[in-house]
């Protein structure tokens, strides 16, 4: 695929010079023949007046693949700088998913406006009600659904009757429904071609069909869809009647935001909302002050210990030379069992009902751990020429610190997700400030019980 | 699904104790029924000795499915305990990638005898000779190629031919080929349906088809899936033929585990191989004790930098409370820098073009971030009654640590991407480990110039 990106470079270039130029209709016209993900790449590294240009002059379709593949809240920016009327036509272009997450970041006013002027409003209304985080905001309504006492002549009828625009994505899988609209089975195209014309859909279909009401978690469904290898999931009301479908090609851009938010989290980050490049500084700073300034705090508990030691600190100032050493090692062993742990939970490796065989697992761990690095703890001191008693000190307390680092990193994860946190908001940097300021702890009450103090 | 876990539970139990009681043909017969998904996770819960006894007495089919879920190198270790003409009929039934994986991770010696034995060696054999991490490692050779010059009513006979047993989700795409077998377009099953039937593929396919060579990294085609919202991918030889296809199921278990490695990565350990719990402890030490022991080392810097400023910490003791604290501070904006850069080289946000923009940002990021701990930094000085220029020391180093961590580790996984190392590998605990180090030089330089020293 390197010479696509050759191509789409100068494709770049040529477009900009065209904008410059002020030949605006030949611009839009050179990018209509891309792929909407190709598409979506040339807009990031435009200027949004650039971006809102094109918008005006391409072709309603081309203009919604755009806006379908660019993060929400960069196509809801670009949405508001359109006119009212270019934005309609657009909409009406998009898939009735997008459309509605679209339309949810758009003020009120504004939505039912546009609302009221498309050409199938009820394609899009129902899915308003769903947060974009669930099922009900990932399912698109346009599927084929078919009555179960329907022929496979008159099911593949009813397919050929679909609209040239359907997207052929959607209708891999048919489902089958009985005469109040209940999930009832699935057929594949594939089942249909090789089946007599004259049987019946109940009859050739799969009534074992999975599906999920409308409110579960979209992580819960890329689950379902690993679990399952599944192309497409139907969603069903709380009496079981199919409202939607969801494809998998959804599904691999919401496994790729959920890992994304969790490595952002695990930083001591929260989640951005747009990409890195396109997220102005001020909200970089509002997304990660917030957690520097906890963990700032927490962090002050590691002055206070150092204060309650100052009597030995100034005896043995050699007992200095290994602080940041030994909460260092701490904070490594730690992150190490609770990056291990936060991401057993996130594919559902564990759960809480592990916890004492996760301990027991980390228990064995810290202690090899500890015991290697204890040894490599006591060569390094005796190179530094410092006396026995505080090398023996440095050596106990890396068994001890490991010991803790590691079981606490892994417990830290299974509590928060116990009581309904995200385990990645509090474990990664909260996970080492807390094993900073107790690991200190550790370190100076051994030396003081080492050392005689 | 709530009652379908509980459902499992309830079956495993039951299966348990009917292997218990040596009636193991009746808990095989259980298991027929589940989804491939389903008998995978119970399989995880049962004891190895057990997984043979079921495998042994499920159908062959069963048992392929099991093998194909379960993480390849547990596959393996529980092929090697199963008498070779039961796993022979076990492979047959396997997908043809699958099987190959399964194969590669056998001796040699097995794997001859086992693939002279199969029925269809040759849907193998070919597949054996990719890396499990590239695209042909991914592909399935389980396809349908149309000549171009067919008619439609032609190609939809050759569907309805296709073997029973052919797995649905493969082919909801056709790939149309030349004479020699290049790849020159795709028609849906959905296109055929509704084509007229003397209509020649060639008229009617999509002739823009994105494909890879068997060589592409399994990241870059997941990469491929997720901008072009693939359900199925070509992959091509290198003269461009046709010589098999991936599908999007596989596509969300390569993200996922994809995500896993960083993830395990960034938190300083080598990834695991297979399911944490699965993973007996000194293997997980062997996978975090190389990284510790490195750190170490690189963190017994921060001693030797202490041991420079020994006069000025024992004249000031009040320095000595705030190491912990600023190194710690410094480590987590640094964390914060490095988990958002590194996750968007992994999403192809950016790339090295970037990097002066990348730490322009960060710059302006670290700036303002390091003024507002310096001013809370000053506060919690004076509450500990900390004379006035350590306080000033402390906010001045704040500033210019928090500056220094978020700029280095920006680029340090920019780096890292650049001579080819992946930068989850350097990013995580290097990043904190080496800014402890320099934020304690620049900590005791700055009060060393401010106090006069």
């Amino acid at each position: 695929m390197k010479e696509r990106a050759v191509v789409l470079d100068a494709l770049l270039d040529r477009v900009r010079s065209l904008l410059q130029e002020g030949r605006a209709e030949e611009a839009a016209a050179l990018l209509e023949d891309l792929w909407p993900g190709e598409l979506a790449e040339i807009f990031a590294e435009l200027e949004e007046e650039e971006q809102r240009t094109l918008l005006e002059h391409m072709d309603p379709s081309t203009s919604a693949d755009v806006l379908e593949e660019l993060a929400d809240p960069e196509a809801a920016d670009l949405a508001r700088t359109l006119p009212e009327d270019t934005l309609t036509a657009i909409v009406d272009e998009m898939e009735p998913d997008e459309a509605a997450d679209l339309l949810l970041d758009l003020d009120p006013d504004q939505r039912l406006r546009i609302l009221a002027e498309l050409e199938d409003p009820e394609e899009v209304r129902p899915l308003l009600r769903y947060p974009d985080e669930s099922a009900g905001g990932l399912m698109t309504t346009q599927f084929l659904a078919l009555r179960r006492r329907m022929t496979v002549a008159e099911a593949l009828e009813a397919v050929r009757r679909l609209a040239p625009s359907a997207d052929p994505d959607n209708i891999f899988y048919l489902y089958v429904v009985d005469r109040y609209g209940h999930l009832v089975g699935l057929v594949s195209l594939y089942d249909l071609i090789r089946a007599r014309p004259d049987a019946r859909l109940m009859d050739i279909m799969d009534s074992d069909v999975i599906s999920v009401t409308s409110d579960v978690d979209r992580e819960e469904v890329a689950r379902i869809f690993a679990r399952y290898d599944l192309l497409s999931l139907p969603v069903v009301d709380e009496q079981g009647r199919l409202i939607g479908i969801i494809t998998s090609d959804d599904i691999i851009d919401v496994v790729e935001e959920e890992a994304t938010e969790d490595i952002q989290r695990l930083g001591g980050s929260q989640p951005l909302d747009r990409p890195y490049l396109d997220t102005p500084a001020l909200e970089v700073v509002r997304k990660r002050v917030g957690w520097l300034l906890l963990l700032f705090v927490t962090a002050s508990l590691t002055g206070t210990v150092l204060r309650m030691f100052q009597g030995e600190l100034s005896r043995f100032v050699e007992l200095t030379y290994f602080i940041p050493l030994l909460i260092g090692t701490g904070g490594n062993a730690g992150s190490q069992s609770t990056a291990t742990i936060i991401r057993a939970l996130a594919v559902d490796e564990i759960d809480l009902g592990d916890v004492l065989e996760v301990v027991w697992h980390e228990l064995r761990v810290g202690l090899i751990l500890g015991a290697i690095m204890a040894g490599v703890g006591v060569i390094r001191a005796m190179t530094w020429g410092i006396p026995l008693p505080v090398a023996q000190s440095v050596a106990t307390a890396l068994v001890l610190i490991i010991l803790w680092a590691t079981t606490v990193g892994a417990i830290l994860p299974l509590v928060a997700h116990k009581v309904g946190i995200d385990p990645a908001v509090v474990s990664g940097p909260f996970m080492s400030t807390l094993v900073d300021a107790t690991g200190l702890f550790i370190y100076l009450q051994t030396a003081r019980l080492i050392l005689g103090l």
